[in-house]
């Protein structure tokens, strides 16, 4: 079977809010937005922010709970952005929760929360490819 | 700035039973592993599977929840390979949230949780590409 994930959907509880974050943070556009959903194309796949009832009526699964167990990582390609972005997306609505420092394997990370808890590593990890479309391929 | 998410990090309890979950119901193969993380090359980025001791202390912030406020969907090329992934994660360690049905907005999907409750949809949609490297493209 592909070894490939299509959608990541998080759930929000204000999508002006959350937009905001996406919007004026990382700089995003919607492909596609209505007054619960907002989907974004990114590398591959699509992101979509969700307003929290209707996903989870879709899961059939109700208590939802955040800060989920997971982390998205957006890489940068030099190690002076990660801490730049770290702070504009806390202008935008986030919330820092480590800034950036260099871990143990290498690199350089940080973390922010967008505005609905959902954590974000900021990093810079150059044994990682990143191409022109955005593509990521693991390295070590 | 690209429109890109680098990795997605899901916390897990046991690396052998996720590793179950992935290997033998999804048939995906780590690119690389140890004994407390273990990552897989998706399209155009990378999944992580990490023990939630290690996320929580890089991430400096304890007490992440599951399930958490999102979801990940795989989607399949047919309506009837739906309900036959959503089986074989059920048999793999996962349990089934809901069967695949239509939604309202066209398509076919069902939801599973893997062993540590992160929630999966699997989907029929059409109206998605999905290109032979697994790049998947909104569509309406």
């Amino acid at each position: 079977m592909q070894q490939q994930i299509s959608v990541m959907t998080l759930a929000v509880s204000d999508l002006v809010r959350s937009r905001r974050f996406y919007g004026d943070g990382f700089g995003w556009t919607p492909v596609f937005e209505n007054d619960e959903i907002a989907f974004y194309q990114m590398n591959g796949f699509v992101l979509g922010t969700w307003l929290q009832s209707g996903l989870e009526a879709d899961m059939r699964r109700e208590g939802l709970c955040r800060p989920g167990a997971f982390s998205l990582a957006h890489n940068v390609v030099t190690r002076d952005e990660v801490q730049a972005v770290l702070d504009r997306l806390a202008l935008a609505g986030g919330r820092i929760l480590r800034n950036g420092d260099a871990p143990p394997h290498g690199g350089f990370r940080g973390y922010v929360a967008d505005p609905d808890d959902h954590a974000w590593e900021i990093a810079w990890n150059p044994a990682w490819a990143i191409d022109h479309q955005g593509l990521v391929t693991f390295g070590v």
